[in-house]
Parts: structure tokens; sequence; C-alpha cells
């Protein structure tokens, strides 16, 4: 990727050298696991030495707590926009959604980096607390849609939200973007989860109908 | 767990010898990473020493390739069970997409170890090329189920079908035997993929309208 060029390059601008050592440092946490990787493997993948490294971020920790940020505040942002919306609940989770997506595949590596989290370290157990939080969000507005009747009663709010995201959150295992625009998957995306797989226009001729 | 009972007590009864040995080893596995778990671990979680460990199993690769045998061969049973249904290619699809669900829940530490291969080992290769086999065994049953009529044709059904287990492999990460019923929970599941989140009263009215 073009974020990978070596550091050195750089110099002078320095929002771009972070986001350089970030990209590097992601791609081989997410490769070969975060325990796995030393800063001097992050320091050969830029082609830079280990102390101008040190220049740059103050250790591993430090990069696994700017690359999951990275990632839940997109999604924080997201949801922001979608709060301040004068619509109602329904539109906004849909909205929601529909961002999500797009927030995944475009901090593809962020993301997948946070969803793989388990909670070992402080660094860790803060992103697990705002990906909660993100979790809780997404089910307070998916009660809210059902309060006011725009989606069905009769799933529970939070399994609702569980399996919306875990609709969303697949795409870290298998979206690529060669595979179509971001925008495109984000509308499939929103379809399948509100009105499902079923064709349109049979519908109402099957809704009654038990199933063998 | 139970399972997890030291294994000198069960004596004579190899299969649940093998079964306590697999459980205790998942269970390490899905704590630690399976790089960082070793047969003496193994044998210390069972209460044995890593000699009596090595008469029930040649070593821990032989564990990972059975652990995540009993995850992939519960859906290829499931898989099966469907192709020989007379029904739709739809009704069939659902089913898969049900019974995944209950294999999940019941297999779930299994299953939660083979979502996490990378494909470093050839046991993990191997899995890996299972679970590819699987995906194309959904997308061609989704196609199909397009061609009937059954689903909608405005999605790829190599999409269709990562998202519904994207949203079925999400039990992993969240699923407790205490949140409910396996079956209740494959029902909402289905539902959910078919009909979408939706009011189901609502649908003809506002199937037509922009959305805001």
């Amino acid at each position: 990727m073009d974020t990978a060029r070596p550091v050195p390059r750089r110099r002078g601008r320095p929002g771009h050298d972070v986001d350089a050592v970030l990209a590097a440092a992601v791609r081989l946490f997410n490769t070969h696991g975060y325990d796995a990787t030393s800063m001097f493997d992050v320091a050969e993948a830029l082609g830079i030495t280990k102390s101008t490294l040190y220049h740059h971020v103050s250790g591993k920790e430090q990069l696994l707590a700017m690359a999951v940020d990275r990632a839940v505040d997109g999604l924080f942002e997201a949801a922001a926009r979608v709060r301040d919306a004068e619509t109602t609940a329904t539109v906004r989770l849909k909205e929601l959604v529909r961002s999500s997506v797009l927030v995944l595949a475009q901090r593809l590596e962020f993301v997948t980096l946070l969803l793989r989290v388990r909670g070992n370290t402080e660094v860790e157990q803060h992103a697990l607390a705002r990906r909660r939080e993100f979790d809780a969000l997404v089910t307070e507005l998916a009660r809210q849609a059902q309060a006011e009747g725009g989606i069905r009663a009769d799933v529970d709010p939070a399994t609702a939200a569980r399996l919306l995201f875990g609709m969303v959150n697949s795409l870290v295992e298998w979206y690529r973007p060669e595979r179509g625009r971001p925008e495109a998957l984000a509308d499939t995306v929103v379809q399948l989860a509100f009105d499902g797989l079923r064709t349109i226009d049979t519908t109402t001729d099957r809704g009654d109908q038990p199933e063998q």
C-alpha cells in the first residue's frame, strides 16, 4: 500500500509519518499477531532503524492504542452524525448500519485489529469497553425503532443489534476493495437487514404460510 | 465445565477420555491462543502428566485437527441433511441457516477455534479449505434460491452467503447458553435474514417510498 513507503521520505510531514508507521504496524499485527510483532519488525518493514521509529511513537502499546482508536472513532463519528439527524429512530438505525459498513471498508485494517482484541492489556480493555459502549448505543437505537413501530417487536433489541453488526463486522473477513464499491455493499447490507432476502413481490403471499 | 474433569477417572472409556482432553485443549487454545498453549498446559489443565496426555493424542496439531473437524463436520452434516430434503432451494437455504445456528450453539468452542484459524500450518490450511468448500455450497444454494425466485435477485449470491454467515458466525462472539434456547435464536436469525427487521404489517406501505 502507498502508506507503507519508507518513513524517511516524509520528513517534515509528521502527520504522514505517523500514518505510515501506523499502517505498517497494523498490517504486521493483523498478519502475525500483536504479541508476535516487535518494534524491530515494524522498523524493518518501514526500512528505518528502531531508534528512528521511537522518534514517532513511544512503543507497541501506543501503536495499538492509536490503531484501535481510528477504528472506534470512525464508528462513534458515524453514531454522532446519526444522533443529530432529525428523523425516526428506524431511519437512524438504518443510516448507522450503512455508515458502519463504509467505516469498515475505509478503515478495514484498523477495524480488523479492533475486532481481534481480547482484553489482555489496559489498551485492549479500553478498546473492549468502547466496543461495548457502541453496542449499547445500537441496542438503544433498536429499542427506540421498536417503540415507534419501525422494526419488528418480536426480536430482543440487543440480539437484533448483535446480529446486525455480526453481518457488518463480517466484512473484515471477506471484503476486498476490488469486490465492488463500498456504497453498493452498504446498500446491500441495509437491504438484507431491513427487508430480508425474501423476494419483495411474494412477501404478502408467503407471510402467513407455515414453513416446511 | 464437566467435561474437564481429570482424565484418569475415565480409564476404560476411551471415547470420553478424548472428549475431555479435546475440551480442555480447545478452551486453552481459545483463551490463550494456539501458539501460546503447550502440551504441558493441556496436561496441567487436566491434572495429568504430559506422558499420560501423549497416550491419548499424538500432539498439539492432532488436537487442533480434531477440534476443527468437529466444527466443520457439524456444518457439513447439516448441509447433507438439507441437500437430501425434497423441497425448494429457498427452504433448504433457510434450513441450513437454522441448523448452522444450532451447530454453532452446540459446538461453540470448536467453531470459535475454527473461525480464528489463519492458515499457518497444514492443519489450518485444511480447515480453511473446508470452510471455503462450505461457503461455496451456501453460495450455490443462494444461487438456486434466486433462480427459483425465492430470494431477491438483486443481491450477488456470494455476498448474500457471506452476510448470512457473518450473522450466524457472530454467535461465537456473543452467544452464551444462558441467553436463551438455541432453537429460539435460530428462529430469530432465520426471520431476520429472510424477512428483515422491518415491521411485517407495514412492508407493502413502505416498500415503494424513498428513504430519507
